[in-house]
């Protein structure tokens, strides 16, 4: 078994003991951001922590109304620029801690008295250093190249700090969201099954919207560094402003599709691509009932999610479906050619 | 002749045609933000329109040290979230100016109290209405379904906006910008040789970093809507965080490379795709005397160019090459499968 899919199998007590480990300093933070509201909220991340950082910047404007910027490091590293980021709080997003580019940003605006906090493995990191305050993704050490379980721990931190900044996020709903990920986790033999059917599948689109556009980002970047798919990714949205025509018949296309807030849109863009006679891989839950008429192969979680607690439960599946393809292509989903666990960006 | 291939033609006349138009608005437009410094930029847009904003962050962040945030129109549209942007400047980018989902955030952004502009090819459209101020790209009507000489006016304009707000912009300089994009013009039959080779090319990769990061996103827009070749556009950063374990030998890769901040990360980068025997086409100019050394291909414009005003003499010889791709498959790059001109989104 690949140390990828074991990692994944660890995701449910990963995010229990992650979730339990932060919620005292979640509520210091809470009350210190209380006398101390940022008006600007500032995600700096790469790769996997990137895609992490993208649900942040949905989940923190929708819950709490102020505004998200997710930084571009070269900014800072490559063109020296300061910007002015006095009244922000700038959050550094690293599994390994030790993403040079990340830090300097944390760095730089700590020195210009920001709220800084990092989200990191690795309680002494480089960026736990730099950062005023840290939340710690305890999932253990993560030995595949391919990062999983990282990336819920990140998220599930951001639904904490979405909270701390006053956010709509209830604690006791995200309490769920470890037993969630275990129910995804059951579908594993069904997505086994599934796999096969792409065996040699050389290029596909992923879609996700609003707060599963994050997935969308993340499952593709599964699909290129494990299984070298060609995978292009795309909010439903601007997939019809131009890339839709590069989609012909048989065209492999993934899509994220909760029920709520963005099916309609997500249906509107399901509909095109049927007409199209795309294939399409649907990713949905049982509150969604029409998901199936639009769908060429359904991965669908048994039961009920609300959307807002989507995210995490629907990139497992994802997760294990790049696991398994790796293995039917042949492929060592731990060791991806040309790739290292840290990567040092300039 | 492509209606595409007319229009990319017409952009020194139309990046001239707008400079002149919008300059005295410019000048009025820096002297109120000399009173009322926004706190934030925000930029919303869709598409090819995305793409110039995607320019303009970085051009802003970097000029001004004011942050920058890509809006995602689906907060206001799916969640009907409001995001706190009293203190902000928020810019609307469409060619059309009648991009729903766009015109939704610059109208919540003013009524609560935000500055506002409008960047649009139509002064009469529903975003001149929406913007307490416009700013207007001259491009004449633009046909073809590929957007390229709006876009190369939409950037331009945002050169502009980061003067108005102070940023370290020279307008002497900018003025220097219809001839270079003449002098890239210049290169078509050059170019219309070397897209022969890419003639059965059915996936690619553009990279671009910094300043040029934007034309990366553009350029595989192109190859994806008028080609139907599925590119993938990343960072030259981002790209060695995964994607490249899809790089096999031969596989084409377009860079964008001037001298200056960012070479040194690029060269990083061709090197290690070189290592990898990837096909690489590379996008240079006269200043950057190493770049030859890692192309497979070079596209070189032939005078020296400072980088901070590369973006656009380096995006035409990308829009000729596609519009020449197109031809050489055979494909009508004026009307793409399953495209129309103004894309409604919900």
């Amino acid at each position: 078994m690949s140390r990828m899919l074991a990692e994944i199998r660890q995701q449910p007590a990963a995010l229990e003991r992650t979730l339990a480990g932060a919620l005292a300093g979640v509520e210091r933070f809470r009350r210190l951001v209380e006398k101390r509201r940022p008006r600007l909220v500032v995600l700096a991340a790469r790769g996997t922590s990137d895609n992490a950082a993208l649900l942040g910047r949905y989940l923190i404007e929708i819950t709490t109304g102020i505004p998200v910027s997710l930084a571009a490091p070269a900014i800072y590293t490559l063109y020296r620029a300061r910007v002015d980021y006095s009244d922000a709080l700038v959050v550094g997003i690293s599994q390994s801690g030790e993403s040079t580019d990340v830090n300097v940003v944390v760095e730089r605006a700590r020195q210009q008295g920001a709220l800084t906090v990092g989200i990191t493995n690795e309680a002494s990191s480089a960026l736990a250093r730099a950062a005023g305050h840290v939340l710690l993704v305890r999932a253990g050490r993560e030995r595949s190249v391919a990062a999983t379980k990282t990336y819920t721990g990140q998220v599930l931190l951001l639904y904490l700090l979405a909270y701390a900044l006053g956010g709509r996020v209830r604690l006791e709903e995200l309490r769920r969201v470890p037993e969630l990920a275990a129910m995804a986790l059951d579908l594993e033999p069904e997505i086994a099954a599934l796999s096969e059917r792409y065996r040699f599948m050389q290029q596909a689109v992923v879609v996700g919207r609003g707060l599963n556009y994050a997935n969308a980002y993340e499952f593709a970047l599964k699909l290129m560094e494990t299984c070298y798919v060609v995978a292009e990714r795309f909010s439903s949205a601007d997939f019809q402003h131009g890339p839709i025509a590069m989609v012909d018949r048989n065209f492999p296309v993934f899509a994220f599709a909760p029920s709520g807030a963005t099916w309609p849109a997500m249906r509107a863009a399901l509909k095109k691509l049927r007409g199209l006679r795309a294939e399409s891989v649907v990713v949905t839950d049982a509150s969604n009932r029409q998901a199936a008429r639009f769908a060429t192969r359904l991965i669908r979680l048994p039961r009920q999610i609300p959307e807002a607690l989507t995210p995490i439960p629907y990139i497992v599946p994802a997760q294990l479906f790049a696991a398994s393809l790796a293995a039917c292509k042949g492929l060592d989903p731990d060791r991806p050619r040309t790739l290292s666990k840290v990567t040092l960006t300039m």
